[in-house]
């Protein structure tokens, strides 16, 4: 163990208070008194224990970052992002994942984050009021990404006109049969899936001003996995009327989608288009044409504001609009082959 | 503010010290002593603060996470494996990225983890033993993924045996130009890339054991990026006599590798193949044949490991084997096709 705060005060001639503002380096103690508490310091061995630092002066420089899933790109990149503006500016990160509505209840029915981090930063996760108040009367500045809520800065992005975008791309090279693949959560999930029902919403509202029918056996919703997407589409290809093209609420989704109509024969774009949405790291490995909705700026931008609001700003509303990058999945239509399946 | 500690134990007629105790459940203390706390704490709306209650019991329930890069799939996959294991055992965990040697010294130059976190589990950073000793003097259990230090828990791939497994069975199917795309990180980097270096020497023991020459126009040393794994190929295309296959020291090269053999017209893998290295979420939407070194397994393992050694346990190294996936991407060589560019 090392030596106390008492001996070091005792042994400069201070108080256990004075002893830490002056190894703190905070401003109003003499240089002479800082001096001594210093050398005392350094005979004693004593070193300032972070967490009664922490207490000395209420600030821990510490973020919450919440997340539903760790273990999913988007999640990855978001954290990333926003890890590398907390650590510019000096914050730790301490990550809890709350993939479980056991999970979530108990992160929201105990105190965890006081005296623990001075903010949240949420990702996804869709909060409700209660579970808002719940942070904020822990005395958290709360930054959301992906939802907007009163008292909070929130980023998010306008997946709606996402949708709009991926869908007229189709219907201006000539789409008439234009599949869409949703996504579903599994029950239990954590994640919300806010975002991707408005990217639907925006697919149903490009169906409707171009004049197409919505048609049900198009609109399919399915987990948020690669193996859902390939089988939603063997699916869709055994339809005695398939779609020419479709567009996938992830490139997950799309990746999956491209997987069966590779193994079916059918070669894309000649005979089927896909467009994406997230611009994937892989992405453009794929030669995927997808929807950018800026995913390392969503997490850069909610830290920033968080950053911000820490300094004493008024929370900040930012917005991403989506934009379409064309690769090579998509192609005016044709038929679908005779001899495929 | 709530009501201090001095006022519940002043109400109760107990110390600080017993009101914290009790509150915590530490055993130990009688139950009617138990009681009168409580009621005491509820009256004065007293919460205990964690920094005031880590104060007391010198334990932080808290793991730091120390990694080199956050945005990239291994890392995200070992994180969120580790950080089950290590939510369910009770233990938030602290995340660190260290992507720069500037953030790396600032980081082990300071006590940043004293107070803060209990055992620090650290990913793919190769550390010197100096900074094994700083994280130690700092009262932390270790955990490592990706190397062995005395004193520390560790788990460990046999990469070497992955190196050769993935070579062996290219030399198995009868090719004898077989090209490796080994990673070389850039200057600066913290990870260290000794994992990738002990599959580039499973390669070359395999050649030898086969009596095929080595040619180091077919060793390349590339960033761990689908570009480089993409313009690495280009270039093994246009040698006087290219290969008929390679392993790439990661998926990610691999997929950038398939991207230019579909690019140039070569089929995979009729007139190509390829190993992967990983078994990457997406490498069996790509078909890819890959060697799987449980990725997640390896996150499980260590914050197993460091949680164990937490309870009081000696230190556990922890060894991994990994596997050929085989999937769609290798096959026996044949010439490359006199129509490919």
């Amino acid at each position: 163990m090392s030596a106390s705060a008492q001996a070091v005060a005792a042994r400069a001639g201070v108080s256990v208070s004075t002893v830490s503002r002056a190894l703190r380096g905070v401003p109003g103690i003499a240089e002479a008194t800082r001096k001594r508490v210093q050398s005392a310091a350094e005979e004693l061995g004593y070193v300032a224990s972070p967490s009664a630092s922490r207490l000395a002066t209420g600030r821990t420089r510490t973020v919450a970052v919440i997340v539903p899933l760790l273990a999913k790109w988007f999640f990855a990149e978001v954290i990333a992002a926003a890890g590398r503006v907390l650590s510019d500016a000096g914050y730790d990160v301490l990550l809890t994942e709350l993939p479980t509505p056991a999970k979530r209840a108990d992160f929201f029915a105990a105190p965890r984050l006081r005296g623990r981090s001075d903010g949240a930063l949420v990702i996804a996760l869709q909060l409700t009021s209660e579970e808002l108040e719940a942070l904020q009367g822990q005395g958290q500045r709360v930054a959301l990404v992906g939802l907007e809520r009163p008292g909070a800065s929130s980023i998010r992005v306008e997946d709606r006109d996402g949708g709009r975008a991926a869908t007229r791309h189709l219907v201006n090279l000539g789409h008439q049969r234009i599949a869409f693949l949703s996504i579903e959560e599994a029950p239990g999930s954590t994640l919300g899936g806010v975002p991707p029902a408005q990217r639907l919403l925006g697919y149903r509202d490009t169906l409707r001003e171009a004049g197409i029918p919505r048609d049900s056996a198009l609109e399919l919703r399915v987990d948020n996995t690669t193996d859902a997407g390939a089988d939603a589409v063997a699916g869709l290809l055994s339809l005695a009327e398939p779609p020419t093209a479709l567009v996938a609420a992830s490139d997950e989704l799309a990746f999956g989608a491209l997987a069966t109509l590779r193994r079916s024969g059918l070669r894309v774009p000649d005979d089927f288009s896909v467009v994406g949405y997230d611009n994937h790291e892989l992405a453009a490995t794929v030669d995927l044409t997808t929807i950018d909705h800026g995913v390392a700026e969503q997490g850069r931008l909610a830290a920033e504001a968080l950053v911000t609001s820490l300094a004493g700003a008024s929370p900040a509303i930012g917005r991403i609009a989506p934009r379409l990058v064309v690769r090579g999945t998509t192609a005016p239509p044709r038929h679908l082959r005779a001899d495929s399946r």
